[in-house]
């Protein structure tokens, strides 16, 4: 279930590669997950020698879970299909005008009604997902501090299913966190134990694979490297300290730097980008001067835990390119040889990355379990009976592969 | 095996508890262990309700590791038997005087040979772990480079394997590392998930714990905090870096403080601490000085990782009571409010710390597959028929508990 959801279609004979089972354990899981509803069957490439094999693939109306990304400057929407099929999708933008959480989850609830009363037909959501801008409690998702949205100790979950009236389970997580899952699944990151996805935009902030797994820390706060003390004769930041590496890397650092201190968004980087592509030496420096300051806290990234990859998601993505000189020059500079050889690239997944990240750890309790999806009518099966005798045959088997 | 080798003696209820198993399962496991010589029983304490059970030890001659720790300026070699039982142990000053990785390593294997000849009834040793303070391989455990041993690139196990004629499995790993996984198993870390054990010596490294394991980073090289560029401005770095934490944090930051550039070692650091107990205000402010450094370094490992708990190892230990007043109130300043929560605490292991976990690299491969060390003669068994039977009857029983 969890290859054809994240690799996308594959045979009978590709899954029996994958798992190690033999093609018959293969094909009765197949039909439990064909009677679930959750992948679908069609007949394979002719021609080849032998049987065909059947192409399983992922039915993206099995499971469908509403994704929800709060982002300082944007609330985005999605509902997601198994398969990471987006099957209905609204973004907007959002003022920086100190609106309560109370305020901003009814406005995500009007879209998320808005979206799901557009697909009358289908089956509600199973689970919701929401990535936000902010420090999540791992035990409760519990945002704890969403420093630049103003919120404090919010139980963004509850009050969502609350206004939405859905009775669905809820989880959080922090917006990095949630980019990096999706990197790490279906991005930049794909493959890659050692990995870290850096997120750019007012605040920075970092998720963490570490051999395989996501590296959470004691309370789920790991990553929070926006904070990272790099800078000590630098600038206070708002969490009070002096000198955080997002006060010399954060969008305002850039901006103030290229002369447009007091704007923001990202049209506001674009421009500089725009400028730099017309040679102005301002914009050209400031954008090196992020690209050295990176350098500085992708150093102490490394140094500390040895990645394979690094992915610059946010406004670092759009930078890179011009950035990229200054911050390899700079980088070879500050880190120790076998260290330096990490890959710096682009998050493939722009600005979806949490909404896609949401979305798997909404399907995440279903791809543990897929039994506990319960069987579906079917219009080759007459008869209860039918539906009972096709679920004995499947049912002493495992699935959750 | 675990469970008695790491927590000490467990009467056969306790082991029933802790693994789950029944109590005639873990009668046949302790009878397996036994005929293999890996642990003993005696009778448990009479007196209490019901029969008493048997209290089940680790046999330090039941397996017998060799220990080595190389760091700048010391040397130590110990035998180690199961249980982390210290049977043996020679420690010896090194001079920074460039030797060689082969005239260091000719010095080792003597120290080894004079420990194995002190005990000739006994069995060889069945593994070696090595702790160098240096940057090394995961994969094959070759030193990349030993920043202030300055060697590079030496396969040190070879090495020592070919110096000493002993045809044993060795096991190379970093330092900070080794006494990481000692205080993790044995020491400050103990129960603890998620924790960091920092290491300051000429050189400063940390050892990982993430979720329960070891992170090692893709190549083996996290941890590598000493070359955290935290000071822009401050001292070139010997990796070639300025601005190294370690540069401002090690133990030639701290002498040079305190007016004694140029000493250095164990007694160096002791006269530091003594002239600060008799109120030297030079020494005091070097402290305090190396305090706020740490917290620099912390609040950057802290942001990173969000531990648990971080375990200050080396000449750390010995400070930190000086320092902590200094530590406290900067991290409290640099650290954003959830993560400054992390204990502080002094490693418990000393400077024995690396030893005993290359002693714990040592014993894994056994721990991990106790089934595969050889039956043993036991005079209440007569005959080669006896031992075969004892051997079927528990043959069958998985051991890696």
């Amino acid at each position: 279930m969890r290859r054809v959801h994240l690799a996308g279609p594959a045979s009978r004979s590709d899954l029996a590669n994958y798992t190690g089972l033999n093609r018959s354990t293969v094909g009765d899981l197949v039909a439990e997950l064909t009677a679930r509803g959750l992948v679908q069957e069609r007949a394979g490439p002719r021609g080849a020698p032998g049987r065909p094999s059947p192409i399983v693939t992922a039915n993206p109306n099995g499971i469908t879970v509403l994704a929800i990304a709060i982002f300082d400057d944007s609330l985005a929407v999605a509902i997601i299909g198994l398969g990471g099929r987006v099957l209905a999708r609204e973004s907007v933008e959002r003022a920086r005008d100190g609106s309560s959480a109370e305020a901003t989850i009814a406005r995500v609830a009007g879209i998320c009604r808005t979206l799901l009363d557009g697909r009358p037909e289908q089956s509600p959501v199973q689970a919701i997902g929401i990535a936000v801008a902010g420090v999540v409690q791992r035990s409760d998702g519990e945002l704890v501090v969403g420093p630049n949205l103003g919120w404090r100790h919010v139980a963004l979950g509850e009050l969502l299913r609350t206004t939405l009236g859905l009775d669905v389970p809820v989880f959080t997580a922090n917006d990095a966190d949630m980019a990096t899952l999706a990197e790490h699944l279906r991005g930049a990151g794909m493959g890659c134990d050692d990995f870290v996805c850096l997120w750019g935009e007012v605040g920075v902030g970092a998720g963490i694979i570490a051999g395989g797994r996501p590296l959470s820390g004691r309370s789920g706060f790991a990553g929070e490297v926006g904070h990272l003390p790099l800078s000590p004769a630098g600038r206070l930041c708002h969490c009070g300290a002096r000198g955080c590496w997002e006060t010399e890397v954060g969008e305002h650092a850039l901006l103030r730097r290229a002369g447009r201190a007091g704007s923001g968004g990202p049209g506001a980087i674009d421009l500089v980008l725009a400028r730099a592509d017309a040679g102005d030496p301002v914009a050209i420096s400031a954008i090196e001067a992020s690209g050295l300051w990176l350098a500085v806290g992708l150093a102490t990234v490394i140094h500390t835990l040895n990645p394979e990859r690094i992915a610059l998601a946010g406004f670092f993505a759009s930078i890179l390119p011009y950035a990229r000189d200054a911050l390899t020059k700079a980088l070879s500079e500050l880190a120790i040889e076998p260290l330096a050889a990490a890959a710096i690239v682009p998050a493939r997944l722009g600005a979806d990355g949490p909404l896609i990240g949401a979305a798997e750890l909404a399907f995440e309790h279903w791809l543990d379990d897929p039994a506990s999806v319960p069987l579906i009518d079917r219009p080759e099966w007459s008869s209860t009976a039918d539906r009972r005798v096709a679920a004995k045959e499947v049912g002493a088997t495992r699935l959750a592969i």
